[in-house]
Order: C-alpha cells, then structure tokens, then sequence
C-alpha cells in the first residue's frame, strides 16, 4: 500500500510518497511560491534521482499536477501508475474542538475545516486548496491529519485562559496547541526506546525548529502545551516572540500607531530570535554571530534556554515529575549547545546529561543523550510527521 | 522618630503613622472616591478610636488637608502636633529602569517618576498628585519607595521580551515586575524565621490578593518575577487575566470590533477570577460558590491552583532548587485551601504541607506550614509594604 502525504501552505505543496509495507518514502519534495512568477518545483526519489525546475504554478491545482505527473514520470517517477496510491493524507493544522482524531474527509468534514479559518486564516485556507486540487485530480480517499488533535486531552484548567467566560462559549477561545503529530510520534517514539509502556510515563517533548512548542504528556495523553489559540504562544522561536505580557500588544500599537493585523505580524514574522539578535530567524546564523561574541546574539540565546529551563520546569511540576525529556526538530535535534545547557540547568533534579553523546547527537541521529544514572532520561528523537499521517491514513483505510 | 507613610491611588488616599522607635502603627485610614461626589474618610488609631465620615474631598490636596488634620484632633488624633513628623514615605508603582532604590524626593525626582507615566498611566500621575498634595501641606523630607526596584536586580534573559529589540530601545518596553516591596519584606522575614542568611537561600515568594505575582529569589536578589511591563501579566487575578496567547489580545478585540484601550479595560479589569467565575473578584465568594458546587468557581480556582503550581515549578527550575515557598497578600495568606492544593501538587519534590497548621495559619498569623521534614520550608508571611516603606524613608533620613 503507497500512501501520498500532503502538507500544502499558502504558496506552497510539500509531498511525500511512502511505501507502507515498509514505511519507506519513495520520493517526496516541494512546489515553492505557487502563484507567483517564480514558482519552483524540487522533487527526488528514494534512489536519488533528483529534479528541479522553475516551473510556473498559479495555484494549488496546477501543483498536484505536476506532482502527479512526476510520480508516474519515466526518467523521474517511482509509480507505473496512478493507481498505486492508496490514499492521501493532509496535514491540518487547526482542527479547533471538533477534530479529536484523524477522519477521512467528506464533503462535511471540508465545511467543518473551512470552519475552523478564522483560528487558523493562512494554514487551513491553504489545506483547504490542497484537498480540493487533490480531489480534482486523484480519486482516493483523503484523510486529514490534525496538529491540534494530539493536544484533544488537555483538561480546561490547562486550555482556558482567563478572560470572561464569554468569549470561549462565543468564539472558541482557548489553548489548542500545535505540532501535535511531532509531540504524538516523539513521544511514542521515546517509549519504545525506553522500553516501556506510554501509559506509565510522564514524558516532556520539546519541539524547537523555526515553529517551536513544548509538551507536557502523562500516560501519553497532553496534560498541557505551550501553543495557544494560534501558534504564536508559548516559547520564543525564529520569529515569534512567544508568551509576552499581553499589555505590550497594545502598548506597543498605540506607540507605533499600529493596526491589529500589523501588531500581529510584528509578533508573528519580526520577533523571537530575529527581533532580539537582529540577524536572523534561522538559528545557525544566530549561533555563528553569537560565537563570534555578537552580545544580541548571545541574548538570544540566553532568552532561549531560560524559557525552555522555565517551561520544562512548569511542565514538571504540573504532571508531578518527569520520566523523560525528548528533543525534536531542526533546532532540537541539531543544536547540542541548546541541549546542553538547558539540561545542565535540570542537574539539580538529578538530571545527568552525557556531554560526548550529547555533541555527537546530531543531523537526524537519534539516541539517548543522558547517563544511565540520570533520574530524568534524554532523548533526541528526529522527528516524522509525515509517517505519522500516512499510519494514520492507512489506519482509517482499513477500518 | 514618627514616618507617615502614603499610598495614593487614582481616587484613593491611604496611609499610615508608624512610630519607628517600636515599629508600631499609631493611625492609619483611607480616603476614598476622591474627586467623585460620594468621596469617603475612614480613620483608626492604634488604642482603637474609629471615625467614617461622608466628606467632600474633590482633590488629592483636600484629602491629605483631612489626613493632617485628623492626626492632631483632639478626639480622633495621635499626635500632638505635625512637627513630630519626620518624614513622608511614599509607595511608587513604577520606577521603571531610573530607580533602584529608594530616593529622598527633589524636583528631578518628581520629574523623573512623571516621565514613567507612560509606563503606568493611573498609577504613577495619582503617586504625583500625592507627593505634590504633601508637599503643600507638610513641609518634611519626602521619600519613594518603588514597587520595582527590588526587581531591578533581574537579568536580561529574564526581563527581555522577544520582540523587535528596538521597542526596548525606544520605549523601554521590558519586565519590570511589581509588588517590590511586598515581595522584599517576606523574603527577608521568611530567612529570620529560618534563621539563616538570606544570602544562601532560593525562596519563591507568592504575593496573592486581588493583584498577585511571584517572584523567585536568589540570595536575596530578584531573579525573575511574574508581573510584566505592567502589573497585568503573570497569574490571573482578581480581575485581570494574567499572561495569556499575545495572539488572544487583537482576536478578541478584531472580533468584538474592540479599540486597544477596550480591550485593555477588559484583560484588566473584567477578567481573572471574575471573568472565568462570572462570579466575583473576591476570592471568598468565588470559594463560597465552588463550595456550592458551581462549576465555573471550581473552574476559577483549578486554574489558579494550576497556573501557581506551574510559575512556581518554572522558579525552582529557574533558581536550580528552592529551599523555601512564601504565601503572603490577602488570598495567599488567608485561603489556605489553595496552599494546600499548591504544595501537594509539589510533593513530588519532597515538599511535605502540615495540614493542619495550614488550615490554622490564617487571619494574620505568621508561620511555617511545612513539616521539619519537607525538603522546601512553606511559610505564611503577612505582608507589610508600608513598614518597608518607613524603615527605607528612615534610613534615607538617618544617612
């Protein structure tokens, strides 16, 4: 069974075709700045055949074509024909209260994520282009795969915030949290290396990439986690300033003279490592310029790894201890200084993290980072949210 | 030596007459409603003399005409006449970046707690009409003491904000943390009750009212506390909705076609317990309620109890270790329900509550609640700003 793994943005496609009977990607790649004039199609398969071309795509439709085109290309292609794909499965990033679980779409469920656009404008307007391009073009059962369903656990006194009641009977207001498919497969992941049933540990998983979110998951259910209503909550990432006090938000568009939508997007595309450092968003040049003494820079990174020690250590005290501590994504899984201080920090509760093994955990490697004395284990855990959305369309398929 | 000690608000007058050669309080009183048609006088002596009265004060310089002139009555007074007041204390809320200590008031100080206007509209501009109306009326030396300036000490990873660096800059936008004074006089009192140096000692102090934050101290010096650029940030409270999804702020305001100053009034003064509860801001109605089984006072106060157990489990990673927790301020010295709730949710840490003398310590008393087996010491410390407040105005004078 091949399965098609579609995760589409507001200008873009991302792909992955995976081979279930043994989780192997056969190809994957991107469709870049669709709709614009210059639109870039990137593609390559499992025997390392690769493709790239400017190839102009003015929307979601015109992508999936070309995607669909080169799967079952002859120099290119790793199908003989359509019709070896199975199903496709989308990556949903806001599946507000309705969506507990992934769920084959029908004309019902496109309404009810068309619904849920204004807690989510940009992503789910854009996987809502994928799903109907893929309509069009494929007939097989499509799936959707929430970021939010992992996060369906959480109890009120972790998801309301504090404001009138109102304004979460009228408009949903609440912590949904993101990233869920990341914290759900590290998690499990985490288990299994441990040896271990889920359902008897607590276990804190930190997603650091350009999006960041930290999960607090007892029994391998979410207890709590540090995106909000929208994923500008929680930690400081690339660019987005994270938890402030929320005065600022209006202090600073009444100094700036600032519209919501523009006090939004200073929040959202101008802070977090790139408003503090003045560099970059991306956390490789951070480190180069704090390396070379840049002080914004080294800020920065101090900010950074107070808030991860802080927000780990909220998340101890709430699920009253902690058995494991996971390290994900493109930050997470590469910047061992990161790591290392953040957990020299957690040495107190009898935390011992192995500095060699920890140095040489990097580019996709995963492992175990702390001694085998350590009362609280490490892990850095690559993280796969494409096989999770593909087991959990093959799942759903074979119900 | 006799300290008058004076905490303006907009439309409030408080102060006190503390002889500072025993400490004792001689009078104290409220003016409130100033400016407004019902305004009020209420006025005690140490030997129990009461007097409330309905009187006409239209400014802060007729309100504090009433204050000397009650203290030198002659049914209703404490002294015999006004010269044996050596000083006047007041409380400043915010002395942002330019105070950290306390100061002998002059014209560049009175110009400098104007230009933090900015930086707490109603507070500030109400400590000046106090400091102006004293100056008019007692010709004696005049100190600030401010609510931030115990905080000053904490490092940029934990009063930066994770946005443009440049509205640092500008506008000075950073953590400043409030209720200095309170969190200074129980963490010193709580080392004297360990009988150790206070130098040696990571305490965490919960200052819980109707305005509540907590503040982790290292040797004596703020390391992070959890009121913001302003007092709205942290804990819900009473009425505001402590830290929430900065995204929260321009959604709730876009959808509700709110102006930033609305939406303010809102995270400020209709949400917290009040807004969650649709109860009260007091937290004995809203624990009057929860006991009656109304689910969103029992909502109310499983977030407080969540959101404390959380900001303290993020001090105690923030410190490394915590060898004491204070509760002060009406709620935290008071509702020992809540204590209780708190220190078994930290029991994981080998915090270890004496029951029954938590469920004692109330009403003003002051003292450990732990057993002398815990690993973190618990105390109930009433709080006395205004006694910091003459001991600072008295050493500046004594200098």
């Amino acid at each position: 069974m091949k399965i098609l793994v579609i995760n589409s943005g507001s200008s873009s496609l991302k792909y992955q075709l995976i081979d279930m009977n043994n989780e192997k990607v056969l190809a994957k790649g991107l469709c870049e700045k669709i709709g614009e004039t210059n639109s870039n199609f990137k593609h390559k398969t499992f025997d390392g055949r690769e493709f790239e071309k400017l190839i102009n795509m003015s929307n979601h439709k015109e992508a999936f074509v070309e995607v669909k085109n080169i799967l079952i290309n002859k120099e290119y292609g790793v199908l003989d024909d359509l019709s070896e794909i199975s199903a496709v499965g989308h990556r949903i990033v806001q599946g507000g209260s309705l969506f507990k679980d992934s769920v084959i779409i029908d004309d019902d469920v496109i309404s009810k994520i068309e619904s849920l656009i204004p807690l989510a404008p940009l992503h789910n307007a854009a996987h809502l282009h994928g799903i109907l391009a893929c309509k069009e073009v494929l007939n097989v059962t499509q799936v959707a795969v929430f970021d939010t369903s992992f996060h369906s656990t959480m109890p009120p006194k972790a998801y309301m915030f504090a404001l009138p009641y109102e304004y979460y009977e009228k408009y949903n207001i609440r912590r949904y949290g993101f990233h869920g498919t990341s914290h759900r497969y590290v998690s499990k992941r985490c288990a299994e290396l441990m040896g271990k049933d889920i359902e008897s540990l607590k276990i804190i998983t930190c997603h650091i990439g350009n999006g960041s979110s930290i999960t607090a998951i007892n029994g391998g259910k979410v207890l709590d986690t540090s995106m909000g209503l929208t994923p500008l909550d929680g930690i400081m990432m690339g660019t987005r300033c994270g938890t402030i006090d929320p005065s600022v938000v209006t202090y600073i568009a009444e100094k700036e003279n600032l519209s919501f939508s523009e006090i939004d997007d200073i929040m959202n595309k101008k802070s977090g490592l790139l408003g503090i450092s003045g560099i970059s968003n991306d956390d490789r040049e951070v480190i180069k310029a704090a390396n070379e003494g840049n002080q914004r820079a080294i800020l920065a990174h101090e900010m950074l790894r107070y808030q991860m020690t802080k927000i780990i250590g909220s998340y101890i005290a709430a699920l009253q201890g902690c058995d494991a501590i996971v390290f994900t994504a493109g930050v997470g899984e590469n910047q061992w200084p990161h790591r290392e201080a953040v957990c020299e920090n957690l040495a107190f509760l009898g935390l011992e993290i192995d500095k060699d093994i920890n140095r040489n955990t990097v580019l996709g490697k995963e492992g175990k980072i702390s001694k085998d004395s350590s009362k609280i284990s490490v892990y850095v855990i690559p993280t796969n949210e494409e096989l999770v959305i593909a087991r959990d369309t093959k799942k759903l398929l074979e119900k």
